[in-house]
């Protein structure tokens, strides 16, 4: 019967012990008793799609009821691609990454550990979904998002997703009673203005604190992640790994000059 | 006169103090007087579009003969952040990133701290080219990169670049006269499949080293940027930041369930 069950990897960026993880777990054990938990063993928000090449990494067993699992030393992407080489049995049929605590949606998708984990899957060949909370801090409110998300697990499990793709789910900071229901969308086209702090350190010293202010570019787009979760909506932008500006090469075809 | 030069800033992913970067510097200096460079203090490779945010950041001032130069604490991407932000005069009229030890070609690109610079650039709104020679080493032979680099960014001033796009450059590690001129291409479609090494530390616990091996899965298609390297053309493929993978949203509709 085991064996019947799908194979589920987890990890996130906020940390092994963040409540985003946990709730993840607890949504996915009620799925499948084949959980496997890789996630860092520290915060690494924003990390990205980095990699440790300098380093070397370490896990470490992390006692979890009813679940295997680990944290690791290295970036989210580094967990993916240690868990599928190290840990886990065999190929997962699905990657969970989250629940992160804040919005991965638009421009974040390209900044966000939790979803590059969720890309690392998609390069890898194997099903992926990383979820996000339109909420930063520590006791951000999960609860409205589950069943959502078991919806969202089933689905994927019994449609298969395609090949080389992921999905980014974004839910909006609300009461269950507020959301609006799912919405699939295209990442809105925005961006994080710098405004970095400067402060002094005793020696009196410059240092710096990246801050920004957030700026979407097209508000009123209803085929929008932004304009779905403004409405109370949930986001589902499905993603992809080719970032050939297609639109672009015939434009520069002056710039071949065989010999 | 001085404010009809570009204003050109430059950073890499191998640190202030790279062979590449240094080559990339001697190129841009006999184009513009307007040069300012604010790159890595330490080696930042496969750092992906990683930014500090749980940190403070520096910079540093850093003697570099006829440019303004920084060394700085954080990523590459905040290089040109905090350089956009703290240090250039005005917007830039071009990033150059680079030029790197080793390829971004294919895959590479997500990974790459080198090309995440040249995205951020792109995401501000400034045209970036990201330059890449296919050889790791420290003392990778840099020279027949150096007219088609020239050739590239005087091209670039020339003709507007696509707003919100940037362009990553990839040398064959060949000499000057097998190069064949420039290709532009699509991102192939390639994967590293990994095979981390486990080695035991003096007290026998095990430890993580990633290695892998590059598979390209379309090593026929000459529309692709590892055909064109194969072949010992330079690799010029333009990229954007929209990972939407606009062929799924009509797939997973079903998934839309309003209350």
């Amino acid at each position: 019967m085991a064996n019947k069950q799908p194979l589920i990897l987890i990890t996130n960026d906020d940390g092994i012990t963040a409540p985003g993880i946990l709730h993840l777990i607890a949504i996915a054990k009620t799925i499948s008793n084949q959980i496997y938990v890789v996630a860092p063993d520290k915060p690494q928000s924003g990390m990205g799609h980095a990699i440790t090449i300098n380093a070397m990494l370490r896990i470490q067993p992390f006692q979890m009821d009813g679940v295997t699992a680990f944290s690791c030393t290295g970036t989210p992407v580094d967990c993916v691609k240690l868990a599928i080489s190290k840990v886990v049995p065999r190929t997962p049929d699905l990657i969970l990454s989250g629940v992160n605590h804040g919005s991965n949606s638009s421009i974040n998708v390209i900044y966000s550990g939790t979803m590059s984990a969720a890309v690392e899957g998609a390069i890898e060949g194997v099903p992926s979904i990383g979820f996000s909370l339109c909420d930063h801090s520590i006791d951000a409110y999960f609860a409205p998002t589950g069943p959502y998300i078991k919806q969202i697990i089933e689905f994927a499990l019994k449609n298969k997703m395609e090949k080389h793709t992921c999905w980014n789910v974004n839910f909006p900071s609300i009461s269950s009673e507020l959301i609006k229901g799912i919405r699939i969308c295209r990442q809105a086209r925005a961006v994080w203005e710098e405004e970095f702090q400067e402060r002094q350190d005793p020696s009196g010293k410059p240092y710096y604190w990246l801050t920004g202010k957030f700026v979407n570019h097209e508000p009123d787009r209803e085929d929008t992640d932004e304009w779905a979760l403004s409405q109370g909506y949930i986001s589902l932008v499905p993603v992809q790994y080719d970032v050939t500006a297609y639109h672009v090469i015939d434009q520069i075809k002056g710039l071949e000059n065989e010999k």
